[in-house]
């Protein structure tokens, strides 16, 4: 019971502290989306194949979350855009993002410069779902390699993502997986969520990925 | 600060439990393995294909942690080995399994009827390696889809793990991913643990990976 209390603390902490973060977005005109999925997904490389299409005509700016490496900043220095990396390892390791560390990062940024914040956490199907942070949209990436049933698994992260990018679709045609019965395991635990399917390898899907980061920065 | 001596409490209280599952488990000669892994790595077809080899011919049991579902469990049950589903749901939802939950299960078994006990954690490449529930065996299951360099970015599982699952095999032609780089950052984290790549769609490793448990429960 004693447990369960102080977990409510924290989150009740964390939500105040994501408001403050919301509030700072709000007023520079940055629209920032807290981009999840399991290790392996294929954010990083998701976001790879967005900068080739939006570096130098929209103002992004990256937060990278990981535990203890800067290996995804790594692979995005080459388009150039602010990226901040936050490693929890110091703060226990943690397993997710909170938003105190996403406020200090925020500050690291000058955010008059920037329409979109992709914030990427770590790489976790199950507590970053839990963490407000502040964005204005939770996206999470999820493959056709991890299998049809994960959103009936895993509830929590689709019901709290607006939008479910499916990735890998050209390794489908290895699998005993369809994007239909995917599709239609988020909408029993979601009926609203946008979903896009693509490949980061193939370009399959980007444009329309690309037109809604579009459409959201306006 | 509070927070930090909390969780630290915690991880004892657990630890002790820990402690109270290992002997149960030594007193009636079961060798016990922690199963982990990210959600989507194949534990769960790699137990399936494991127990067409074993089924009948050693005395299993197996642990299914889920957070919400028994989908794992039905997947097993044509093997007719004793299962027990673990939901975390009711307690909190947790991103893990807790040496408490697996005591609860291991009650409702005949422990002197099994000689390998199997427990599937919840999918997650974080949080399960930080509890100690008991097992003998911590191993992981890392599919060759999510790449070579998980090791370095998730250092904790890795260092915890007595075995490595590279699993997969089959889709590694169409991947730009190598084995051996992905055996080489497992080696940078971890110098001692046994590695046994393999794919439970083509049976490839499958054999080697019997043989290991055939000699565990010697």
């Amino acid at each position: 019971m004693k447990q369960i209390e102080i977990i409510k603390d924290v989150l009740d902490a964390n939500r105040v502290v994501a408001e403050e973060n919301r509030k700072l977005l709000k007023e520079a005109g940055v629209f920032a989306i807290n981009l999840m999925g399991s290790p392996g997904s294929g954010k990083t490389t998701v976001l790879e194949r967005t900068l080739e299409h939006i570096a130098g005509k929209m103002w992004v700016g990256i937060i990278q979350g990981d535990i203890t490496t800067s290996l995804d900043s790594e692979r995005l220095q080459r388009f150039n855009v602010p990226i901040v990396q936050i490693n929890t390892e110091p703060f226990g390791g943690d397993c997710h993002l909170g938003a105190n560390l996403v406020q200090k990062a925020l500050h690291s940024f000058d955010l008059n410069q920037i329409q979109l914040l992709v914030i990427e956490n770590v790489g976790n199907l199950v507590c970053p779902a839990e963490f407000d942070i502040g964005e204005n949209l939770k996206a999470v990436v999820f493959s056709v390699t991890e299998g049809e049933e994960k959103p009936l698994k895993y509830p929590l992260m689709f019901r709290e993502c607006g939008l479910v990018l499916i990735s890998k679709l050209d390794l489908l045609q290895y699998l005993d997986v369809k994007v239909e019965k995917m599709v239609e395991n988020i909408r029993k635990i979601n009926s609203q969520s946008k979903i896009i399917p693509l490949s980061a390898k193939t370009g399959e899907g980007m444009e329309d990925w690309v037109a809604f980061l579009k459409q959201k920065c306006k």
